[in-house]
């Protein structure tokens, strides 16, 4: 990684395969961390992060602000209801305004993409994007890559299907890029209004048809959003699950399931396949603290002080 | 306490006269660290607390916050606003995400009886009740007879009513356990459509008639939700006002005044009873924080430690 | 500072000039702490501060908490939403209850004039107000006074023009106070709807007029807020900026720009004097975590602890 692609994690086209690789290995260290009693080092003690977050999260908010306080920095949240964001202040202020306290790292989660590339201009703070609209949402394919590297030792060659609403995605568009970076063959399979023109150009193959799903090693999920059948991408919930819908008669021993979560129950997911053993979607989840204590370290805590926590 | 008992605190009838004096004699300890100038002990450093409230609460909420603060734990607090819970994700799912954080314990504040129970069939951290429906609220019911037995020395013997809207109050259902549990006799008095069939079943007497209160030691006062005018329990809240409001000339001296809070003044206290020296309801708040340090130390460290921090 | 003038901070008037310039030199070695990296002192370990905000606020409120972080102190924030206070708890109850957590202070927003004053009545707690209605924002000031102390070395016959909305602006009453103290002269200038009879009785002067800007050395711009055009204080906000909007082509070089934020772009501000060098904004947000940890450590911790951080 240059100085330069190290100070912010916009985008996993910021990161070459021995980035990432660097990435994991450093969250390997803090997954060992976070399975003692005392989950706690001192990396960043009296560093302030801010998670500046424009749209409802749990998981995403409360992950990155736990991997901060396993670091032992202090952490602000700012969330948009009830704060000048409701006043109007524009995005470069509010960011302005808190760079006023500091910060090691700004967590931004916007709905417009290309929010945290703007953001990183307007501060001195290191940025990390936690999702911008429908662009990217890197923290999460990196955990998706550190849980599968774990199952599958490596995903040199491997092959995922990433089923659902790609459109709307910016889960997908992470994933792609990574998994691609890593060695393995996606393929992306949805309806056909829900798939983006052009996507090949990331370097996967799309089908409209779910019927070569056996083929994958991994099944990867996405989140069917209830407002799509409004937008009337999908006629409606029940014939999206009828036909996409990953149910355990669907999955071939031996797959792995993935999801990135908060799951719709009985729409993109049937509960037997959220509830089976081949089913990653907790350990995806605890991955989330490990990889965002890697990536704040990475960024924000220099390589002689590495040697101190690993 | 068994060694199943003590993993979760769920219902008031976990615990035996026996738990409960162990979680008093703890919390006694803690109310003296909370006393100090450094209100902090290092009994749970490193270690992660997930406070999850699908219902609108300052003080049980902050109460358990800062007990876990004050034991030096590291607090996740995820409420229904602005999280995945907005976008429809099922308790169940909900519960599986926060335990990939691995926390040491999972506080649940849910308006569906029988939340919390669910909730500890889902998860390997322990779980405490902090009010389920119109179930049960046991950390309140143990701050109670805390507050109580500071005051009395014990709770044997003496005479307690419960007044107001008994059918609705996973308070009353709490406390008339754990106060039968600690010796004292528990009579509920409240408008017969707010006294719930059978409750005597528990082991109290109940009568429509505030004229025998002069007989309480204890008046515990429970709150008279707004709510409850609109869906016709009651035909106004001036009328239920001039029946049950319990008055500082309603009082005789000596009797101890108690209520869980917010108060509704006006309602069912009046503000003279609220102000005088008869009211323990800021007492009940300081043994709040004590008794959540206490019950969260029971749950999780082990008899060991004990020794260390006692 | 009298014993009693000590224990709260309810009002500039609470202050003269040698207690503003104790709390300006305490915050001037703060600003230092908060420009390492390690941004903490160990000063409040163990104590806990409440933040009691009934209004939407980002940056006072998570100036504060970053300021009593800073000072190693734990802290409960309270915002209405979601909280007790939704469901009609009076203030005073509320109070009243927070204090039985015993925090070492209570740091009070309110839309009502007053209530940190009475707040004060209510808590063994030192009260710091953060703002009453349109009455005061006393740390505001501090704030203002520290960047201009900073800049000019002192405000002895500085001459400040605080523009715009000064009837609804507890900044511009609490700025007055302060920059009058402090040795400044100020000038107000606004609609005539927008500045309150009598406010020459503070020590100002007023003019509709903003011919005379250029002789002031510092301009101080108020929020003009949205709401006010809808009760017809203003015409338009249009028109309002025609006549009163401070930009680029209307400051002299030389004169410093200060506005208390969030700022509301191309209304009371132009962007190209937001984002001119004259502008101290920023500079002013970064003062307010320091003046903030002052005002906490003037408060409650003793003059003995003062030499071991100093």
């Amino acid at each position: 990684m240059s100085v330069h692609s190290r100070r912010h994690l916009i985008s996993i086209e910021d990161l070459d395969r021995a980035g990432i690789e660097r990435i994991l290995d450093r969250a390997q260290g803090f997954a060992e961390v976070s399975g003692r009693e005392i989950k706690k080092v001192p990396a960043l003690r009296g560093r302030t992060i801010v998670n500046l977050f424009y749209e409802a999260s749990t998981r995403t908010s409360s992950s990155f602000e736990l991997a901060a306080k396993r670091l032992s920095a202090d952490v602000v949240s700012i969330r948009a209801a009830g704060s000048s964001v409701d006043k109007g202040e524009s995005l470069k202020d509010t960011v302005q305004t808190l760079s006023a306290y500091d910060p090691a790292a700004i967590v931004i989660r916007s709905p417009h993409a290309g929010a945290a590339q703007l953001v990183a201009g307007w501060t001195p703070a290191s940025v990390i994007n936690a999702g911008d609209g429908k662009h990217e949402h890197p923290t999460q394919a990196l955990l998706d890559v550190f849980t599968l590297r774990r199952r599958l030792g490596g995903l040199d060659g491997a092959s995922i299907w990433i089923v659902g609403d790609v459109l709307h995605s910016r889960v997908a568009r992470s994933g792609i890029l990574a998994f691609k970076r890593m060695g393995a063959q996606v393929t992306v399979c949805g309806p056909p209004t829900l798939i983006p023109r052009g996507i090949e150009a990331l370097g996967c193959t799309s089908t409209a048809s779910i019927e070569g799903l056996h083929e994958a090693d991994v099944v990867y999920v996405l989140r069917m959003q209830h407002e799509r059948m409004r937008e009337c991408f999908v006629p409606s919930l029940r014939e999206y699950a009828t036909r996409y819908q990953v149910s355990a008669a669907r999955l071939r021993p031996g797959q792995l399931l993935m999801h990135p979560g908060p799951v719709n129950r009985g729409v993109e997911l049937s509960s037997d396949a959220i509830d089976s053993p081949q089913a990653l979607i907790g350990e995806q989840v605890k991955a989330g603290v490990a990889v965002r204590m890697a990536v704040l370290y990475e960024l924000l805590a220099g390589a002689p002080a590495l040697a101190a926590v690993a």
